[in-house]
């Protein structure tokens, strides 16, 4: 309560926290066999051609095209078969004027040809010749060398989240290790006095911890390690002491906030206790979570959670996941699911304020309406009823029923 | 080619495909707090209510709402303080006509309270009095007990895919253990007398293999654990001998054919070998990834995939992946990140057959357009460089310039 209040729109909240941060990557080397999903840490060229040699894509046989120009069944070039070019070796031997090498798809085509012909365009007259029974022009089914990616050619940016064609497309060009985002250790703490451990049997006035373990999921789900600090009571001195812990062994921490306002304070004053330039953000207009708080304690972010399981899952959504996608190097997190569907009531809201809607997906007449959960902020089970959350823009006082909106699925 | 190639369409293909395999799904108990991702194969309900008591949203006073009714500014209602509920206690006091306890957000409403009032709406008179100023309704400012969940209620059903939510929302009712579907275990397997490991230095005539790496990512994408059987060469006893190994220690097998016809047809007649009723479908009329092959061996699946590695990766996001959601006890997969853009040029096709087309997404005049990234389905980095597929439906001769496209992302 001693604090003023700064409330800033989500948008502008989490610029200036993101602008208070040291920039640079913590990186690492992997083998690229494992480095699915990882951010990308290095600009990444080709190491050398691929293919490295021109390739068949076919059955048949290896000729020089300008053999076959004028071919037809009623006047099939004849051409003398001078060998096979065997799997995985190179071809040793030559393909001159009038003459044909056997070819199997992903075979080298030997010097001197330059285009395939299908056996199935083809005749075979005796162990030694055959007849074409249709012309193939140069290059045809043929790579050439270097068609998939060329010597020095740019693959991939550093931000490039790797996807599975891109672990093959790497090994196959030997590029067997990569320079990736390390993952960021977030610490997660939850505070409270009421809170217990989930395999706890809470009295009355007790509940089990929530926000531990969503958050948890959501770092998981975001290339973060997390670690779990466990529950601390609300009291200043443990709370700092398990907090600077917690900053100490991680690159992030977050802390859970218990709900009341002067609880509240408490975490601001934890906040600021770590390290300069301590709370940047006091208060964000959205709804559900007000009460966040963003800080810079030193070199690492802090993040205080509003209590509420819901208000603590959607402000998370907001600041943790794109700092962590920061915290790797990437400007934005990568693109979430999303959904159209028209909403099956009014949703009120006030200018000034983003709200952030639980809603359930359903089929209706052929259509997809967002039907909102509606539930206090304090309810885990609105979000898990719920498919997504429909968001109600800054400067708009609510959406009417019919309306068609952006569902951002979970 | 001893065998009658008999062409399906890619949707019945994998009916066929799916509806050999037997009923059933290999589940195993895990803590819920490593269950993210994760499949659900049981049927939860809520063992408790959620609150098991009746919580403040606020900082305040419990009081009977009706000693409060027509409270204002000039006429507050007086109510004397009984007591104050500690946090993470059960309260130990009662509420009676005309008095008030101290509560915070998250407390527990002490008995005879029905709402709560907040302390900005109340005035202290002394220690033990208050005036307030305006009136509450009966139950505001409290969430009740079970208004979260009620006990018995459904929460989630088999097949559904754990999300951070569910997470804090099972562990919120002391769901600690939930059954899940076992990740299938998938052996892969490389054939090609021209394919050598990443990590070699290719001669001429030989290539990396990459199949085996973009199938791996592709099965623990989709919940899979890949057990990579490496590279066998085109004999049909090797084959036949590690394609039994593998389908032995694994629930399914991928072979990732060579590409020649007499290669493909060395695949189907070990997937013959291995157990009836064997080869199901051979032949998909899919582009590219035509020569596919799908059978059953005893109980498991196994999937022929051709060796080009485009074709390899479109068919197994065709077939493996759904395989492997149903292994899982899902009918479906998850719904695929789409993105709606405008194709660049025409893409043609052929009546009959189902294309897959890579494109890449580019912004131009405030629309998104879809650039096919042409290349034959030899070339991996055709995937590397785009961003997702667009089909061409099976019954389309193909689509023009400026059409709006669905694009499945990678």
């Amino acid at each position: 309560m001693a604090e003023l209040f700064r409330v800033l729109p989500p948008a502008e909240a989490l610029r200036v926290f993101l602008d208070h941060l040291p920039k640079g990557v913590r990186t690492e080397r992997l083998p690229t066999t494992e480095a699915l999903g990882r951010v990308l840490a290095e600009e990444l060229t080709a190491p050398e051609s691929l293919p490295a040699f021109p390739r068949s894509t076919m059955d048949g046989y290896a000729v020089r095209a300008s053999d076959t120009f004028g071919a037809g069944e009623t006047l099939p070039a004849y051409l003398s078969v001078v060998g096979e070019v065997a799997m995985g070796r190179a071809a040793d031997l030559e393909v001159g004027s009038g003459q044909a090498a056997v070819v199997h798809t992903g075979g080298m085509i030997p010097p001197g040809a330059d285009a395939v012909v299908m056996i199935e365009r083809t005749q075979k007259l005796d162990e030694a010749s055959i007849e074409v029974l249709r012309p193939v022009a140069p290059g045809e089914n043929v790579i050439l060398e270097g068609e998939d990616v060329k010597e020095g050619e740019p693959l991939l940016a550093p931000g490039h989240i790797i996807r599975p064609q891109d672990v093959g497309g790497l090994l196959a060009l030997g590029i067997t290790m990569v320079r990736v985002a390390s993952r960021p250790r977030v610490a997660i703490l939850s505070t409270g006095d009421e809170v217990v451990r989930p395999d706890a049997l809470p009295a009355f006035g007790q509940v089990r911890d929530v926000n531990t373990y969503t958050v948890s999921a959501l770092v998981r789900r975001a290339g973060g390690l997390p670690i779990e600090q466990g529950i601390v009571g609300d009291r200043f001195e443990a709370l700092q002491e398990t907090a600077r812990k917690g900053l100490d062994e991680a690159d992030a921490l977050v802390i859970s906030a218990g709900s009341s306002v002067s609880v509240r304070d408490l975490t601001a004053r934890v906040v600021n206790g770590l390290g300069e330039p301590g709370v940047l953000v006091h208060g964000v207009s959205v709804k559900p979570g007000k009460p966040t708080i963003l800080g810079v304690c030193g070199t690492k972010p802090v993040i205080g959670l509003p209590g509420n399981p819901v208000s603590a899952m959607v402000v998370a959504g907001l600041f943790l996941v794109p700092l962590l996608y920061r915290l790797q190097g990437r400007e934005h997190p990568p693109s979430p699911l999303l959904a159209k569907a028209r909403l099956s009531c009014n949703v009120p809201s006030i200018s000034g304020r983003e709200d952030h809607v639980p809603v359930r997906l359903v089929e209706r007449n052929g259509e997809l309406w967002a039907d909102p959960v509606f539930g206090k902020s304090n309810l885990i089970h609105t979000l898990v009823k719920a498919d997504g959350l429909a968001g109600v823009p800054l400067d708009s006082n609510g959406l009417h029923e019919g309306e068609w909106v952006e569902v951002r699925l979970f």
